[in-house]
């Protein structure tokens, strides 16, 4: 440091840019020497081109798609051209019934909050973005039209046409179906190739709408927000995949397991699309009027909540009461998850701020001491803490529903209301709302259950060595699978460029080097 | 200069970046100095560190919202699950006539507003962006739930049960009401602590509670979004409270009162989706039916015109006819400042553009000459110039509600549709336009003395020495209240990492530094 | 690069910010030297200053609007205060059926599509994401003026009173007439002035009221979601203005013709709020009921087939299956393109899949070789790929339109199905599907049409050298329009700051450079 007291610097001042291009060369020679041999080594045998696999796959499932939609899939009565006779011949009073007019808006919040929100919450890794958006956006894309045959086949599958019949509500399921694999995407951020990202998707989609057909079908379960069938089994589904996938040299990737300034903005826009749109994830499939109202509400109060003490115990766990961009951009969702089952109960405003006030604070917890704890102790690397914002605010959430179920009462929901909430109609007009909360649970732990054994399965499969997933020291780094543009810092000045028209993937500031040595 | 000519450089390209490591020690020896002593003897007694105000506020705070919902809020008659019952026993054909069909659209884009458009437009500053949006999203949080309970005592408190009934009219109440304090912000960006934040909140959405009661319910003035009661309110709240905490060394942090390139990007989020959403915004609380429809018709046509005239005078304030982001960020949102209390009113098409052309040219006037004029004469340092976009363009509203509403005749009307807007029934069923329209003036000099008298008494509590608020060389920074990640030019290469780890937090360009130099 | 070999380096590693500071006396300079002699004189020409004709055409415009709004512009039935007597003497029963609450949460996506969605798509290039936003926000705000004047005239006009009358719907249409002008900007993107926008906004506004009279009253076509008459139209438009004003020495600017990484996550917001808006898109001025909702789902299907096909040909080009941003931002929303007219037929689930699969082919197609074509041998600069996202896509849309409508059965429709789809009504009672498929066709050759010769005319205008347009060296440079503010790299340390209270628009690290000299 003598050269800032008034010494002459004979050093340049961005070491890093320099060595970043020796870097290729030195690589190669620290793996003829003493330190890291073998990951190196192991690192060179890794083939992460994915020319051949990525555009198959993409071709074969979409050709796939368009021949099963061709079989399967159908206008329902509501968007069909006969609907002016469904309606005369149903006494509707008027076209604002269709069932579009009650979710349109609802399902536009979701698929904001499944591109924008979940994909821009990726963001937050330095040179990460592209694949966080990116991939998000592929594989969103890819999973939900498997999702509109999945649940059609399990929920709308009419026996006598052998047709699915899809509306406004079956975008909104698959939305849904796809964000567990999208949660999922959350804990193996970096480590995996876009290839194995579709398979987790093809796998995700498939055991969601197993577990849900089993949760909300024959168990009879309510999970209008989907603490259980969406946030648990996508959270344990992801960590599950991730335990499998352990990598013990990751700490070579660690320069760019990490944020800088702009980026963690951008994943501002996620935490805050999330956020606000919560309300309408929760609502959005739930009983038209007072359900998607309640709803609404419950999840407004419980997200404000946790944003408190999201806040309050991030000021707490550093000196002097700095706040952690990590926690505000996650922590603060964790109530939205939690009142995913019980939103739609008669759950008490002051009892919605209750779960957001508790979620907020394990969440939060979960960030400072559990994900460390998990990755040293259980080897489990999770990127982005999806246990610590879906997976156990998912099970609370499930569990909180479980206990708002058996404690409901006929003077707070009146007769009608207890039957229209529970939906104790048919087979289950004589369910008592003990059992139901019983089923609740059960149905919790169906979620989580499906989530850790799917997520092992599928995480063996990934193991196979043909999928293109980057080497240990080639993490979290968006060049192994993007053409990435020059840094901000190499715009070079006019002149340069009328004498050399340097190309715009070629290195700038090289050129930029010699002329100035001259 | 000389090295520009063709000498050898000798000194490095970033001094700024070593000197930034030596500037904590080099503080402290310059207050030993004969430089800004005293600033700098007085920063070193200020305490920054906010671990137990900040963590206490928020808990002891969440914890009585629990306990007074507890008490006092409960679901209306179409959030409750009583609502099909209730529904059969009025009358009401379908599901949606629930008031949620009719606002919950318009909610959701004024929820946008609140975190995204004002969250983002706070962002512009270069160091300041964590800020910016992280605290605009605590204290709307925190704000919304005390603003249900003031405006429920105020509005909606039933005697007989002392009950407060909420629904999605409530939800969109509390987001406005948080608006009046979060405009308040704006002032003081950059210069106050998290924990200051909070109080003016508390503060804030208590003052607005009182002021809107006595202007919506005693002078039963009109004002569906808010140019009296939140903007002329929350801008002169605000800038009473910035006067009060006037900083006379502010220039100290002149530095970072600034922009960057991608800050003011970011800042166009904050712009685009207030400007876009405003329509909501002025329409949300309106009658059902035409008053909704024509409010977000005139919205729509006073910001399209604000946008003209905002860009007309910034290019002619500057030498080429350059534009100045600062006024396109701001000033094109006038014509919806200003809309906000005649935006139901048959104000007529051009009538709406007159008002936008008018406020544009004001707004971006203000910031060009009175906004430096008030920081020189005034000492009134407002950081995001909210004089020009709220506290003027808000008044000019509440007087052109006035002048519209006294303008207000049968035959433009009719009958039916004059009682329904001006709402001239019960107590008010005698009452002329002419005399509707006095009592809105009346009403924007209350706002307006509201905000005043009330930001006046908030800033001299605000100057108690216990607050955590920043020293003046401290101002504008994010690393005061956050932990700040390393900037983008330090992302090192592969080489580094190898061989040292170093850990996330580190200051890692100066390891780099010691590996070059040998 | 000697230096790199372990030799002191004696340069600094930042050549070319110094360079930089130089630039514009060595820019003179190098004028007279052999190098780009001709075209630097040429710069040296140019005028960019808009100082007087911007703010003359913004005031002289927004008068013009309001003089004309006055005449010509009223509130319709369900926008006016005499709704409520409307309403009873139509036998509407409730508010919910006011025309608002059909289309005003598609009319809020489609406001976010036209500003943000436009607007930040256009930020990718490294330095003029201040005009990609901003210019957007401009000439929409300028367009949707004039649109709703030009709309109304051509179909609302009452010949009787002379007024036309507005609601919901004609703001959609406003902002769908804007859109034209928009898609053509981005052929120009970085290559003209403000003005020129305007006076492109102001002809591509007249035009497109013009051909769409021609094409939906005239020709009696569908098209919902403007395949034709927005896509088709703009595409071609720009393209031919482009075309007319070509550059031959436009790579003197190649340096800022690109992206940075941070450009590149910006534009992806555009990407994705046009992507998750489009169903909206294309359903907002649908028929009420099936029309919308079956409008949503088809072009929902259609956008998740072109993602895929997007990301298998943009791998599939790249040496090591690498993507590209470009391909990603633009080529994924092709498929909302090509549903534009089709979305509302009974096109079905998998045909909507089929469409989408193909345009994501041919428009990454396009992206790959159609534009580098064009470019070195038709001299057409098309900066993002207009031609590709839209001019082509739009066709085929057509095309796709005319086919589905030809073969519409009426077992597939019903027979009031396939009058309400096709509105055959009135004179157009007895028009076969066959013919209507035939007029479909007609109609995308009307658009292509308008698009070439309106866009020749306007090209020509456009290149009288009084509009203020950069030299060909300086274009996609916001500075020319723009006070920009520092980069991120020169926020200098503290101490810098106590001594010399450097100005905000100063050059700030020349001022560090001189203290290290020292």
């Amino acid at each position: 440091m003598q050269h800032l007291a008034g010494k002459e610097p004979r050093v340049t001042a961005e070491p890093w840019r320099q060595q970043k291009k020796q870097s290729k060369h030195q690589q190669r020679v620290s793996a003829m020497g003493n330190c890291c041999e073998s990951c190196n080594f192991f690192s060179q045998r890794k083939n992460t081109n994915v020319r051949v696999s990525l555009p198959a796959v993409c071709f074969v499932w979409q050709i796939a798609m368009i021949i099963l939609f061709g079989v399967f899939i159908r206008y329902d009565e509501e968007s069909s051209s006969r609907w002016p006779e469904f309606r005369r011949s149903h006494n509707i009073t008027s076209d604002i019934e269709n069932d579009f007019y009650f979710r349109y808006p609802s399902f536009q919040d979701v698929h904001v909050m499944i591109f924008v929100g979940f994909g821009f919450l990726m963001t937050f890794l330095k040179r990460y973005s592209f694949s966080g958006v990116g991939f998000n956006f592929l594989i969103a894309a890819f999973g939900l039209q498997w999702a509109l045959l999945m649940q059609g086949w399990f929920h709308t599958l009419d026996l006598t046409t052998g047709k699915i019949t899809i509306g406004i509500e079956s975008l909104i399921n698959a939305d849904f179906c796809c964000a567990g694999s999208l949660i999922a995407y959350g804990a193996l951020l970096g480590k995996v190739s876009p290839v194995q990202l579709l398979v987790v998707t093809l796998f995700g989609v498939t055991l969601f709408a197993v577990e849900e057909y089993i949760i909300l079908s024959l168990l009879h379960c309510r999970d209008a927000g989907g603490s259980m069938v969406i946030h648990a089994f996508g959270g344990y589904y992801g960590l599950a995949i991730s335990w499998v996938l352990y990598r013990p040299n990751l700490h070579q990737s660690k320069r760019l397991n990490g944020s800088v300034y702009h980026s963690d903005v951008f994943a501002m826009i996620g935490t805050l699309f999330l956020w606000m749109f919560w309300p309408s994830f929760n609502s959005a499939i739930t009983d038209h009027g007072d359900g998607q109202h309640r709803a609404a509400i419950n999840t407004y109060l419980a997200l404000a909540s946790s944003v408190l003490t999201a806040v309050a115990i991030s000021s707490m766990s550093q000196k002097k009461g700095k706040l952690d961009m990590v926690h505000i951009q996650n922590a603060t969702l964790a109530g939205g998850v939690a009142m995913g089952t019980a939103a739609e109960f008669m759950i008490t405003p002051y009892g919605s701020l209750i779960v957001g006030f508790l979620s907020g604070i394990i969440s939060t917890f979960g960030y400072l001491f559990v994900t460390p704890f998990l990755e040293k102790h259980l080897k489990l690397q999770d990127t982005c803490g999806i246990h610590n914002l879906h997976a156990v605010p998912g099970m609370l959430g499930g569990f909180t529903g479980a206990i708002v179920a058996a404690a409901a009462t006929e003077s707070v929901y009146s007769r009608e209301g207890l039957i229209n909430v529970f939906d104790f109609e048919g087979d289950f007009a004589d369910r008592s709302v003990g059992t139901q909360g019983g089923f609740q649970a059960a149905g919790t732990c169906v979620a989580v259950a499906f989530g850790l054994v799917g997520g092992g399965i599928v995480g063996l499969i990934l193991k196979l060595p043909i999928w293109g997933d980057p080497a240990d020291d080639n993490c979290y780094d968006d060049e192994v699978y993007w053409e990435v543009p020059e840094d901000e810092e190499s715009i070079p000045p006019v002149l340069e460029y009328n004498n050399h028209m340097v190309h715009k993937h070629q290195d700038i500031s090289e050129s930029n080097f010699s002329v100035d040595q001259s």
